[in-house]
């Protein structure tokens, strides 16, 4: 047993609230942590589809003043954490809030950290190396996907260097996560299938990896659960309420599992993928996931084995590595039946470019904690089947 | 789905560091929370079982000043509280380590809170009542089921009385859990046996209450799935650190369930059985479960159905209720592994203390989230069947 030979630490810095309309609670929890200049970070696409009204309402209601930045892009740059931080600072901002998918409250974070601290934020990259703590946080997810709302990490890119970076620690956890499943209610199939599939990947890559621990595997166990029941349902009809209480639920939990385990292989080849390629960080996961464990299962048969039961095999009577590589097709038919793309060739990957993919994934902190030690040789392999 | 028409909240406070010698790794941890005096609040077993010196060892080694106080008897006091508190004011203390069980953990947090604030911690009895924030607390238990490693809550004692209060709040909640499985390898059997179903009491009453909520489900489901798994070979095989691992895991994992949902019929009654009768917390817990379950089954028959399977029932092709039914079976029959007391009359409770026992069972805040609501003949009902 594996874990009798080490410590193992396990903190959740953010409190969570969920349930349907806990949007209309807001200002309560502005009240309670004191905020008085409410700085909104969200993105375009949020706005016109008048979800950032049912964020605004409630606080215009009673009274509290705040401020919108609504020009996040899909994967932000460093330039447009720059541009609200310096509007968050001459608003005089106490308390920032996120209003989007992973985009949106990962930008809210980083502008919240960027208020007291100098720089750029991508000089930060890595683990706690942000000097000062920034301002409240208030996350939002509009996605069901991302978990953003629970973890210490913001996503940015630089993307006049084709780069996107993970920074990360307790500064950039969020102080609340307000989780309402029916702000998810308007997403579209495809991006709920896409932000679906990058939350399975977070529970099953932290249920399976190295760091892992009990406590996680619990909630990652919860989060497959809910997955395999209600995926499909919220894809294929969107105003199933309880399908996207479910998934909102899978989202979060998923991310409370990996936050002190990191991930594995498909993360660390979905950076390159975002950063050159633009595959949208869901799909670049889901496309890579069945590939990534059809690597991975001989490293741990029966952990491998519990995701096929999860997802509804039937392993009765089977030798175990058979049941475990059952997994494998699983997923594989969870992604048909949602309508992932087959593959990455339609985001233009081609055979020339593994190199590189294989080469910026093997930097990623999530190769060594991964259940199977890769060669570069092996990372391209897997992005090759994956094209 | 009732969940949909309700928002629900989940918080940790505390941090987790958890494995076997983890206790080595104590000065470091005092250190990241800038201690300098600090106050250890203990019991005389811990102390003579040498448990202690494996705790102030370390500390010792690495020269950090510290005061033991191990005068904490079972079911503390609260003038216990009282003259520990003096102690570690004229000491200078700027952090509390509470070292032991629950008695001796739950006087360590009351400590902590009432060197910084005025009066009896009794007169801060129920939830969020404390004004001033107190010191620090690591927690260090030495049995495996309190789980107030992890809570937010207290129980203290007023003997004169024959009360005992629970006192709730985020000020005393641990900053740290620091949970060591070989500090529990030389707790006796009955002691293993008796704490380990007060944690499975946390665990199963969490879940099937009314106030639950997904993440505690899940983390409730781990805990009883290690004690099913580990706590008859805790007992009975008493140096075997695996069991120990799984035991005070499940214990911990517990409290992380319970700490937003409160508990149910079992806790509600146990608190009038320890305060007059002084029946252990623990065994007043595996002396009632049976018989709250066979009250409670119908209220919420797939869960209960759920812990059968837990517990190794074979419920294949059986009936709902019967395979709910099942549970309270598997529960007597773990109860009569470890050797848990056949009923209260061992500790002189009789037909004339149902009255009493019943109405002070009432008043706690555990019987409104229970899974049936009772009558106060039903109270009654399931302390007589327990005598």
């Amino acid at each position: 047993m594996n874990l009798l030979s080490r410590v193992f630490t396990y903190e959740l810095p953010t409190e969570i609230a969920f349930g349907v309309h806990a949007v209309n609670e807001l200002p309560k929890w502005i009240d309670s942590l004191k905020g008085s200049k409410v700085f909104i970070v969200s993105d375009p696409g949020v706005a016109q589809a008048g979800i950032l009204d049912k964020v605004t309402s409630p606080l215009a209601e009673a009274h509290i003043t705040f401020h919108t930045f609504t020009e996040v892009e899909r994967e932000p740059d460093v330039k447009t954490i720059e541009i609200a931080t310096a509007e968050a600072k001459a608003f005089g901002a106490d308390l920032v809030i996120g209003v989007g998918g992973g985009s949106a409250q990962d930008a809210a974070k980083a502008v919240a950290v960027m208020v007291n601290n100098e720089g750029k934020i991508t000089q930060y990259a890595g683990l706690n190396h942000i000097p000062n703590p920034g301002l409240p946080i208030i996350c939002i997810p509009t996605t069901a996907g991302t978990g953003s709302e629970v973890t210490i990490w913001t996503v940015i890119s630089e993307k006049d260097y084709h780069r996107k970076f993970g920074i990360g620690g307790k500064y950039l956890a969020p102080t609340l996560a307000l989780c309402d499943p029916a702000l998810t209610l308007s997403l579209p199939g495809p991006m709920t299938a896409a932000t679906g599939m990058d939350a399975l990947t977070h529970a099953l890559e932290s249920f399976v990896n190295k760091a892992t621990q009990p406590i996680s595997e619990a909630l990652s166990r919860e989060s497959m659960r809910l997955i395999a029941k209600s995926l499909r349902k919220a894809v294929v009809q969107g105003d199933n309420l309880e399908a996207r209480y479910d998934m909102l639920l899978a989202s979060t939990i998923a991310a409370m599992a990996f936050n002190p385990t990191r991930l594995g292989l498909a993360h660390a080849l979905c950076m390159p993928l975002g950063g050159k390629f633009k595959v949208p960080h869901g799909t670049a996961n889901a496309i890579l996931l069945p590939q990534v464990m059809q690597f991975n299962f001989v490293g741990n048969l029966e952990k491998f084995k519990e995701i096929a039961e999860i997802f509804g095999e039937n392993t009765a009577g089977l030798p175990l590595r058979e049941a475990a590589e059952l997994s494998v097709k699983a997923i594989k038919k969870l992604n048909q039946d949602i309508g992932i793309p087959a593959g990455l060739r339609e985001y233009g990957v081609t055979e020339e470019d593994l190199d590189y993919i294989a080469k910026e994934g093997m930097e990623s902190g999530n190769v060594w904690v991964n259940p199977r030690k890769p060669t570069l040789e092996d990372l391209k392999e897997i992005v090759r089947q994956s094209i």
